[in-house]
């Protein structure tokens, strides 16, 4: 018995070796009621893992902090590397039933069926983009249970813990409300036999591991764009009419002012408000954050602007180091550029595979889904520009000293690739412009007209969402 | 007077743009009373920067989260990166004022003259590694305050703000705190009137960014290491008393389950505990560590292998990286590989300039001490190998299937280095054996000796700080 474990250790660190060599990232997942043998087991795993990759996560009640952010927020953050190991005492399923049982009250979340059906997405993303979930439930018979806690109770030095053990749920209405979400992905393990339940944990491990491992081997993603060279794009029209220089000033002003007045709004309510900038080079996105952020009060917001990402970035789903910047409760995030990069640039350059582009579209609607469920307000700008607009803006800039350092040869690039751009962006708009989460397409050949434009949406789309209607 | 802003907020943006391609970190601190002027100021600055590498950093009171870390804590997390700046809205002073006036309770800082000396020590190690730190101080008059509060009184969507600014902390108690501690690398600015104060905001950051820039340029770091190849230590002894095979299990069983209770008492009492590993290669710090965790509860710890460092920690302060991973309160974190990197490897392979490493020992030591002063115990092992030993375990690891993977080229390199890294080894014990945090040299020529040791002393270290005496 004891032979076969050691063998069983050896070939499971053998195993993550691989995966880690591979980049394959692993979350092993352990549920089971208090008491019931998941320290020991998962520390009979940790102990036998390289810690130069592993990382052990620790599911606690939620904190305030937490209660700030969507449900699935602190999963999200802490995605593991490519090659990397993540062991959950207790996840996100927990974390499900603290919702349900302490009604500890998110934001505005009302449906378990949502929780439900984003634990559900969330886990598929993860699988689509080739991470391997493994899941542990941990049963144990009631009298060795007991057993276990008494020891516990007897050592002065210990007691505190045992006595935490009863604060938690009570095992009936843990099962109760887990059991019903235990289907085939999750793998079952009886305790009553330590050594029994580490066998059965390592045989599950190696064979989930060794599948893992030849699925990787066998994938090929063809990374190649996709496009008809004879699109050509309706969405970009001039705007109607422009503002006056005179009017401008005015309207923007008194914008401005209403805009910082439904920030604290917002914020009152703890309503995230998330504004997503798009759009070709040099049509004004920078001026037009500027403009929307003039009388904001900047403790309660974030610009992010996102550049090509770190090689720990790349390292991880695409959509982590997003999540980990996203505005907590009545906070506003506004993002120079986004996820949407994913459907872009990464397209355009055939940095993400045709296959994972396609994907994107639908993450991207359930990532946004799932922060609109949590009462956030998301808007989306794509800020549209006239190739020959472009071209004089460019020019523009190269000719003002104080401006020179905007435009560099990469938008010269970028230019080249104006079509692809264009359709790209088309695809995009047509298959992420949701309820949840709209685009607004803004023609910003003039800039003046365009801040107003944006600024005026913002505004009624915050108005509605506070109080019904619009008030200004 | 306002094409004059312009000009000064164009030369600004321009000067910002400079230091970010020279890599140099800017901290810019504003602190005054609630309603001084602070947000319209910092906003100011802030739409002037460009947002890719700006971070504005609202100090709040600490949560329950932050005091479960030292003072600075949170400060070292958002260090800016290289060429980035980071704005604060109040900073390490309002910590300060918090900690005195509110009475908030670290767990065991009773002393306000360590919290200034770690502030002192703080903006020093800063500044010794190139970061600028530039502090303003907001005065203004009491009549134009009172009618800022009245004007968010006045609105209806902002009156809870201003409500807010009635529960911090009254401005002549602010002041009475914060005034001793003004001196010449304070810029004190009078609010009472807005467009001077902007100026004055600008033209002294011009001054300082100017200056950051030339002594930049002026600056040329030696990167080489420092050796005298003579050198022999005496550190590396054997050990006295080998541990036979059959003590051994007995042993090292009951010291497990010492280490193992001395957790909870350590999690009951909120004291952190810290252990760092250092040594040769293949001198069995993994399988040392390994055997103190064997019983701890995993969700209490953690094991921080260190590797080379990423891209994004390259480009902040060495101790960034290890500061983000310290242990919260009555948690234990082990480091395989510590912040003695600076003045081992990065000494030895010249990553780390003379100048830097030689200044890394004060660093280390006052970084150690600040958590000590938070009631940390620091416990450092030094395990030492004999020259020939090493050789011997390089082979078997070879010639071992399941150890293979352990001994890479760079092993064999590091062995080339020997001499180097004794001597560094040896000047680093000497110079960073404080008794906040002491080294304890640890023959590590037989393993199983090694093992017991390293727990013995652990075990007695953490009694010592829990009941004043050994227990076991």
């Amino acid at each position: 018995m004891m032979k076969k474990l050691e063998t069983l250790r050896l070939k499971i660190a053998e195993l993550t070796r691989q995966t880690h060599e591979l980049g394959i990232p692993i979350m092993i997942v352990f549920e089971g009621v208090a008491a019931s043998g998941k320290t020991r087991l998962t520390n009979d795993l940790l102990l036998n893992l390289d810690a130069k990759y592993t990382k052990f996560i620790a599911t606690k009640t939620p904190s305030e902090y937490d209660l700030r952010y969507p449900f699935l927020q602190r999963f999200w953050e802490t995605l593991p590397e490519k090659g990397h190991i993540n062991i959950y005492f207790r996840s996100w399923y927990s974390h499900f039933v603290d919702y349900k049982i302490h009604q500890i009250k998110y934001p505005l979340y009302k449906d378990e069926k949502i929780l439900k059906s984003e634990i559900q997405g969330f886990e598929c993303m993860l699988q689509d983009d080739h991470h391997e979930i493994i899941k542990f439930f941990i049963h144990i018979n009631e009298e060795k249970r007991q057993k276990h806690i008494a020891h516990m109770k007897s050592n002065p030095l210990t007691r505190w813990k045992a006595q935490e053990y009863e604060q938690i749920v009570s095992p009936d209405v843990y099962l109760e409300t887990l059991k019903p979400m235990l289907d085939q992905t999750w793998k079952e393990i009886d305790y009553s036999d330590r050594e029994d339940a580490i066998i059965t944990m390592y045989e599950h491990l190696h064979e989930r591991l060794s599948k893992a491992i030849d699925k990787h081997k066998k994938r090929e993603d063809k990374k190649d764009g996709h496009f008809s060279p004879s699109f050509h794009s309706h969405l970009f029209g001039k705007p109607k009419n422009k503002v006056s220089k005179e009017a401008y000033q005015d309207k923007i002003e008194a914008l401005q002012l209403r805009m910082r007045e439904l920030q604290f709004a917002l914020y009152e309510r703890k309503i995230p408000l998330i504004l997503v900038y798009e759009g070709m080079d040099a049509a004004g996105k920078g001026g037009n954050i500027k403009r929307v952020r003039t009388y904001l009060d900047p403790t309660g917001y974030e610009v992010n602007a996102i550049s090509a990402p770190t090689d720990v970035e790349l390292n991880h789903h695409y959509l982590w180091r997003f999540a980990k910047t996203m505005p907590k409760s009545g906070h506003i995030g506004i993002f120079d550029r986004s996820w949407y990069g994913r459907v872009l640039v990464e397209r355009v350059e055939g940095f993400a595979s045709e296959q994972e582009w396609m994907r994107a579209y639908d993450e991207i609607n359930a990532f946004e889904k799932m922060w609109v469920n949590d009462g956030a307000i998301i808007l989306k700008f794509f800020l549209s520009l006239d190739k020959d607009e472009q071209l004089k803006r460019f020019k523009a800039r190269e000719e003002d000293v104080d401006k020179q350092w905007k435009i560099t040869d990469e938008d010269w690039r970028n230019r080249d690739k104006w079509a692809e751009y264009v359709e790209a962006s088309h695809d995009m708009i047509e298959k992420t412009n949701t309820e949840a989460a709209p685009w607004y397409v803004v023609a910003a050949d003039h800039k003046k007209t365009a801040r107003i434009e944006v600024l005026k949406y913002i505004i009624q789309k915050c108005e509605e969402k506070l109080w019904g209607v619009q008030q200004y």
